[in-house]
């Protein structure tokens, strides 16, 4: 059997996502489950999860099924970050958590050196810290060395659906790392999916994908049999590329 | 239910492999059935159909339980392509039938003068022609106007494992044709399949992807998943391409 | 000196550029000026060559100074394409002449059948033939073989801009090809003619990048220098693609 | 007349070059003069500055006529690039510089935690620094903010030739700049360059693709033509990308 482990935690399903952007809970949920994805990430500053008297995320996601990731989605410090996943630890005791610190609209890219300061703090506090990251090797080796549980750089701007624009920089951090990396931001359609296990991902973080399809339940049964196709392409070695059948051709260097 | 169909037949699997260029008859046979197709093409000149006293495909493929699309490979002259299906149709009664007329090697690209000239006469011999072809709007126009089933045009050079393309011209025919479209021929990893689902074709014929690949049994199953996922992509209706999340920032022409 | 041949005629500029979609016969004049091309295509069912009571294409783009390559622009099918150069034959004497058939609208892919028909009409009729037409190398290389003296395949839809869709055919075209091959159709900015010459073909012919920029006499001389930098980078030998500085990580096949 | 200007000098060309990887001083010297560049990067830890018993860049490549820009090749931590570039204007009174500091091999991809610094502390220093950096928005306005007078993101990675893999993030670092930016490591070939220059940047900065291209003296030709190109098409503004040339089809968001 095809698993992955993140902090010590077993997982068949290499597709996560969120739970944002959905017209209503009940979308949410069925999109989640059409998605066979076992965690879910959480914007613990933009969900309800504590108000009993309006809808709550848990009364349709709940929480003894799917693994809640808290993120910092909103935080632009930080000190934000680190100050909303205590207050996710204390509410729901969640340690397993997904740090992104972002820069400013419009792109919302990730802020490295603010997301460096706040993993040093989380992970000495215990958080297990999955990572939200530039398709940076360099940082994402020296997050890896602090502690990070998983890596977790961008296809491509947060809610752009443009697909995995590099696709070197995505290689050099799977070959580099000893803990799951997985693409997060900027899938689009089912082949992206595909395209980051190809790759050597571990897995896939997506929400608008699915979440702002058309029809949301289909293209998370989409994207459940992407990241699997994707998975098993990478394991079953594809087929050289060559500029012909004739093996005798070599491909020309100048294509 | 989503089905597709050739000819008055009805087929759900929407991905067809060839039967050659496996290590065994037994490889062949579990890569297919990993694959789930329901219709396998044939090359009438390379494989043994008739002689009993050698291994036979259908003794591991077996015709009540596939479709066998018989294929002209090895033709180069409309000539060739007429006898030869002549003859698997009376071998085998088979009227549905896969033409192909290649070029010289080392590209192996259709001769589609060659292509056109054996249609007519196969058509006109009552076989329902399913059409392999270059990525041509106009002839491949041409061909289902003659009365072709099913227009298959080249994502890449035959054995190429290039991927497609060509995104242009194959949405281009798929736009057009009132016949089913599927890419055929340089697929090389599942995410190829899944654009090609995803560029609206109907379904997707291939074989040295799954052949050559490392291990063929799970890369049929990584193609099964694909072709599902582009699919049901596509009628998902992915979400638009932006440069950012925000949505008063639009994609700026440059990119 | 880096000149190339076509029917007998030297050329020192690979930039060939159409007369056609400008606001002003001025314009015209003044962005042909600036491109640095010694032939121009004239559509000779579009363009006034004839009536000296309206402004006149050869008043402002002198046919001593530049090689009038009149074209088939409007022709649909091969009687109407060789009608139109033999009048354009009659009129002015010319017999270099581009061949164009197009598919109906609204793609306007080049009609290969008609276009073989016309080619050999026109070459019997000691025309000598550049010929626009599909990214096909078969086709390429019968009109070669039937005597046409320059293979001009798309790089995308006519207008579109796209740039190049499929290097793949292109480069086995230039590799086939014992007459010039000139890539026509679907550049749509400087990187684009850049990498058709890079890819070894002979010369670029464009029209639309430059009529339709917002600046066509800055686009012209942007493509005269793109097309120069093309062909010297192709002439140079390139420097080998490597996933690493290191020379003793070879890259991946992954990428 | 088209020039630009960083730390208050002004230039015309649009392309520097690096020093190094030349077999020879006056291969390096015949490269430099056909590439028109006005600057040109020098490696202060490899190239002989100071021994006049051996051969000196400055003999072949006169400092009073191209504007030598010190670089920290070679340095991987802050301390390094900052003492390296303290010799440099000790030796040679340089404080326009080049500040670049690389992860470990093989990608020797940015250092950006050591890169921001190392600026600090030359900032501080006085000197002027062009700022070589991952393709990373927040941390290209960071360095911005700080004082860099030039943001000079990566293309890809050094000596890979692969040309610029990621549009987007280019692109974002171009809108957003107030300083020049300019793409330093990634060019393999001439349309990578004028890539480069459509995308707005106001430079190219490149060495490999020269001094490791079969026909170094060609390709620097080939490079000046190129930025020349790309600008020029930049200033120009290209034509609108469409699927087909008939106004009234608009481009399909599926392609």
């Amino acid at each position: 059997e095809d698993a992955w482990e993140v902090a010590g935690r077993r997982f068949r399903s290499r597709l996560l996502v969120g739970t944002g952007r959905y017209r209503s809970l009940e979308e949410t949920a069925a999109a989640i489950a059409a998605s066979g994805a076992e965690i879910v990430t959480v914007a613990v500053r933009r969900v309800n999860l504590s108000d009993p008297s309006a809808p709550m995320l848990q009364d349709y996601v709940p929480p003894d099924r799917y693994t809640y990731l808290p993120n910092t989605a909103g935080c632009h410090t930080a000190e934000e970050a680190v100050r909303t996943l205590r207050l996710a630890r204390e509410a729901g005791g969640w340690d397993l958590v997904k740090l992104e610190v972002l820069g400013p609209p419009p792109h919302l890219y990730p802020d490295m050196a603010e997301t460096l300061r706040a993993a040093e703090v989380l992970i000495r506090d215990g958080f297990k810290v999955m990572v939200y990251c530039a398709d940076d090797p360099v940082a994402a080796k020296r997050l890896e060395e602090m502690g990070c549980v998983a890596i977790m750089p961008l296809g491509a701007p947060i809610g752009s659906g443009l697909g995995i624009q590099n696709r070197v920089t995505i290689r050099l951090i799977v070959e580099q790392a000893k803990v799951p990396v997985l693409v997060d931001a900027g899938v689009g359609t089912a082949s992206d999916a595909a395209i980051a296990m190809e790759l050597g991902c571990d897995a896939v973080l997506l929400n608008s994908a699915i979440a702002h399809a058309k029809d949301p339940i289909r293209m998370a049964r989409a994207m459940k049999a992407a990241v699997e196709a994707g998975r098993l392409a990478y394991l079953a070695g594809r087929m050289p590329r060559k500029l012909y059948a004739d093996p005798s051709s070599p491909l020309s260097g100048l294509i």
